[in-house]
């Protein structure tokens, strides 16, 4: 069984030495650049690694790796123009490096270029992993659409909430998953309780995001805490206090909502947080939302000792303080 | 066989009773209203044509059609972005009609559901139909961001000129028809005999759309004559003239090219165009890549009378006068 670092090392070799093309450079460019950025990788090595669970032989799963991390990355092109977000990995992202146009268009070959990757996998049933593939893409779209409109609305329930994260970020991870798991001769069955254990963990991993934000320790997550208070973003903790604060708190909570000292604000809304507990509320969901993702996992077939490797990657996520 | 009209009623039955979700609204409205917007539907059509002549079992060919026409679509609508376009066939641009983000995100899933039609496909050999749809794919992207680039440059070469037009429309309705005859069952040669002919039939009718916007009857093609030339686009007449004219002429085009005023502007560069045989010209270059076409079109071993209606759809496509 491999560890993570060298699965990392792995696919993050295949990364360096993809060539996706040469010309027009002002399309290839942007692609190298973020394809180059880094990051975890958590996606191509969870594909790795659940082929591993099945089988040594985990090359047979770089094509289908890539793909997918290339279609993490195209997504975060496109999500980045329409965010109007600066930044990505500590860079310029392509929408400002370069501008708007090149940014639609190299994510758009990014997309493409994933696919044409998936191709490359050497198996009998091609078409059940595009067919998984484009489900899950279709979903991180619905997930996406489904955000841009939780921006307009002060409405947002508690499910619609958690089936967004699970659109636009979840299932993804659950893909990766199923789909290595499938490539390493995985049943469906088996795939079947990786892509809920991937997905389910995906949506701990969320709300875990949300909580650290507002009551993480801003010297370890390297974010000013609260950030997504000051942002009027809806995550999971502004849902459940908007439903949970009685009358005045709601009132006084809007007003601090049109606050516009960010400190104030900030302070406000946190003491409300606490008021309502809401911080137990995400914990315990995020708790059972684990508890649903490994009651999948040990239900997959396969010897305690192959399954190790990804239950310490997922107990390693969930515990990170930053 | 089966005429024009037959096939394109056939193609726009099954695009019209496609179904690409439903939830949320948001992402799936803007697919149906652009793929409800009509159009020749060229490009399924001859999908369907080019299978036709080699079976007559031409339903198999329905979801590569419909994969070619959502393929289409998804770039007008990303390109419209990129152009700032508020119209399309007479209707607000998605752009326009919704918003910036969703024509990206909506496009993205139009890309996507391409992909996912074409898989449909009962074939023995989906990775073939697959990869030559991705290799179109990214010349596409590639075209249209040489398309992009040539607007900031004014020594755009001839040949230059004609890989970019190859790349961003030609080489779309090649695949076109490569693809449909891989279906119908043509082997490899006879398939990459259409691809050129539908490459080269592609680029004459970009050089004869160049020709028309100049010198066509206002009357008959419904546009302004010389809207081209009062954008300043990169036409073949453009660069020929570019290429040609002596030293006084070239600072008469710079200058005219600066005038503000549209109606002196056209007349002006018309009067270069007479001068310098452009129209002439151009018509050659047209004839010259219909010559290459018909060459290849003949190259293809299937009987005469299984060809007809794909010769006829080619010459009343040359011969249009709007």
């Amino acid at each position: 069984m491999r560890t993570y670092k060298e699965l990392f090392e792995l696919i993050s070799k295949h990364i360096a030495e993809t060539s996706y093309g040469a010309e027009p450079r002002e399309l290839y460019e942007p692609i190298n650049y973020m394809m180059s950025l880094g990051g975890k990788r958590l996606r191509p090595v969870t594909t790795l690694m659940a082929c591993n669970m099945f089988d040594e032989e985990i090359e047979k799963a770089i094509p289908a790796a890539l793909a997918i991390e290339m279609f993490h990355n195209f997504t975060l092109v496109h999500d980045d123009i329409m965010d109007n977000a600066p930044l990505r990995r500590g860079k310029e992202t392509i929408y400002k490096k370069w501008n708007m146009p090149i940014a639609i268009l190299s994510g758009d070959l990014m997309m493409i270029k994933a696919t044409e990757s998936l191709c490359k996998t050497e198996t009998s049933d091609i078409i059940k992993l595009l067919k998984k593939f484009n489900d899950i893409a279709t979903k991180v779209c619905e997930g996406q659409q489904i955000d841009m409109n939780f921006e307009s609305r002060n409405d947002v329930s508690h499910n619609e909430y958690i089936n967004m994260i699970s659109l636009k970020t979840a299932v993804l991870l659950g893909g990766a998953l199923q789909i290595g798991a499938l490539i390493g001769g995985a049943n469906e069955e088996d795939a079947g309780h990786l892509y809920e254990f991937g997905k389910n963990t995906g949506i701990a991993f969320q709300v875990q995001d949300d909580i650290l934000d507002s009551f993480g320790d801003a010297g370890k997550t390297g974010k000013k805490t609260g950030g997504d208070i000051a942002a009027d973003k809806k995550t999971l903790l502004l849902i459940e206090l908007l439903a949970a604060a009685h009358k005045d708190d709601k009132k006084l909570l809007q007003e601090l909502m049109n606050e516009i000292d960010d400190d104030k604000k900030i302070t406000g809304i946190l003491q409300l947080y606490h008021k309502y507990k809401v911080k137990e509320f995400a914990e315990a969901e995020k708790e059972k939302y684990l508890q649903l993702a490994y009651r999948h996992f040990n239900k997959v077939n396969v010897n305690a000792d192959r399954k190790s490797i990804l239950k310490q990657t997922a107990e390693e996520l969930m515990s990170r303080t930053s």
